[in-house]
């Protein structure tokens, strides 16, 4: 049902194999989920995906794993696609996310959706209080 | 610019004399920012609203504030609700949230935008391994 | 601010001063608002968008004038269109809109937009229930 | 192929059971549907929405059902909610919709999601005829 | 599984019939896809849909076949419709789009959705470089 | 009003010069526009971001430059994003967009957002027609 079919056997691009064993080799495991197999039909869009990825997600920053999957899952859920609800809901409970911790981000969510459309439907002008100020 | 009016001397109403009295000891802060000024036009809706934020984003619970507050501002950013970003963005600040992090915050949602809509494009088969099982 | 300049004398394009004139008499003003000033710039855009508003909210039809322009502001505010909250609650008011009902408008949209992220968090299956059945 | 399960037994929960008997009785059937099931996951989030959607959608106020249930239904259309769309299709032909209010609810939908983009393309000034004044 | 029962024999209406005539006439082919089916519930939807699908995309302009349907195709990918996704995917391939084409569209949507949500997370002002100005 | 503040002497760190020197020699101009500016407060992102423009708007490819630009801008339309409408707007008038191809662009953003809003409403299934087929 897709609208593009994915190469049969992929690794046979080298840049694409390339690509598979990182992503097995960062994520210890051998499973390669379907956006990468799918992605394989373009080397280009395959690696600047799990590049950034990789960059955004996989490397040790000024915030820990889990808080920045809860973020990513968030996102997915407002644009509202399907798959990656799914992947980043798996991912998410992979990094330890609890049930409580699912249903608190389902309540934030709807919590931010709902003062987000009547700050727009009020068409509310910004506090000077929020303002940055050059110093 | 609003399409509404914000009433004159909101605290003459009782209900929102006490809203904003909660939203005052809550905060520890005098300020009531324009949100709850316009809200309180209709006390239905401004009790509603309040008392949800103050259940969802002000009561100890599994996530931590600082988080909680990111997912809040990653969903506003999706909306595209200006007044949102500007107020979670200050109140992200407010609870700790340094430049580095509001930076990883943008590459999450910005890095999640862009894989949502290449999922969406490609109409992506939801890989088994995502699934939940029953037991 | 605009992205294009809308032109300086639109009524000397006869295409466009037949629709300037017929928006005149069907709303019984002199008042032409700003997008079918900017419209103006292209008599194709500007006839089509014309024709279809006429057909579809100023021609009596099985829902009231009101109940039509409060579907279409609750749509304006969640695809957050500032030129559009603004002039279809300016509309809605010229309706009969009562501030009580600007503030349900509000509410349900708010809820909606809840339940709507709640949704499509926890990918829901859709009820039998709620299935046509072909005879 | 959720990405929570519903739990097996829900009424268990006293607080859970509170609110389907709740639900049954404002209905007036025996009728669960799948949000309420799932949700039932959390108590907080299944209390917290069904009051809200009782107060606001199932409370005799200043807007019929009918048009309530509508903009429901036109905000579910645009936010591309799935099951939203369905349930509150069939929530709609419950309370009244006929097959050409039906299409009306569509035509509107429609004609908004256009204006809105064309207005937001064109980002046109909002006129000042639109703007509320303070006495 | 849809929201409405397309009618059984739809060309029974003259009014259908002619639009369905129509179509076969400018696309070449006997082929009546889902959309129009559907939408012969309704004979007006049905006719201005068409009437303006007609204009638009099967008239020759300014702008190549090819081209505006790439941009119809970027439109539903953002917009998140599952069956226009697949539906323009194919009128794209039918109309010469190549894989490379189909990739370059992907990255163009992906890039495009990252920076729209940066340049809204930051709320940056518009460069008066950008400005159009009036002679 | 932004949510960040540019930093003052950006090009103070090398990595930021870096990519400014690369902007200007690419577009063969010194006008730095405002979204470069900003995210030079985050080394990081502003490479990266450059970087992918650069690879998929700068570097021909199986697209014209025009027809890339258009889909940008129809893009950001669809994503309300006011900073990208008014960049990507002038970029391609600068590209060569034509006042009447700009009027397309908006016919045609305008039109698949309202078929989009039909198809979600109507729930429509994928007519196997649409379908890949592997061989």
């Amino acid at each position: 049902m897709a609208t593009l079919l994915p190469p049969e056997n992929p690794e046979d691009n080298p840049r694409v194999k390339a690509v598979f064993d990182d992503i097995r080799a960062t994520r210890k495991t051998d499973f390669i989920n379907n956006i990468w197999r799918y992605l394989a039909a373009d080397a280009d869009l395959l690696e600047r995906t799990w590049n950034e990825i990789k960059a955004v997600m996989a490397t040790p920053s000024d915030l820990d794993p889990l808080t920045k999957e809860l973020i990513y899952l968030a996102v997915s859920i407002v644009n509202n696609c399907d798959y990656c609800v799914h992947s980043h809901s798996a991912a998410a409970r992979a990094k330890g996310m609890t049930p409580a911790q699912h249903a608190e981000v389902l309540q934030i969510v709807a919590l931010a959706a709902k003062t987000n459309v009547i700050s727009n439907a009020m068409q509310l002008p910004v506090d000077p209080e929020f303002m940055l100020k050059e110093d």
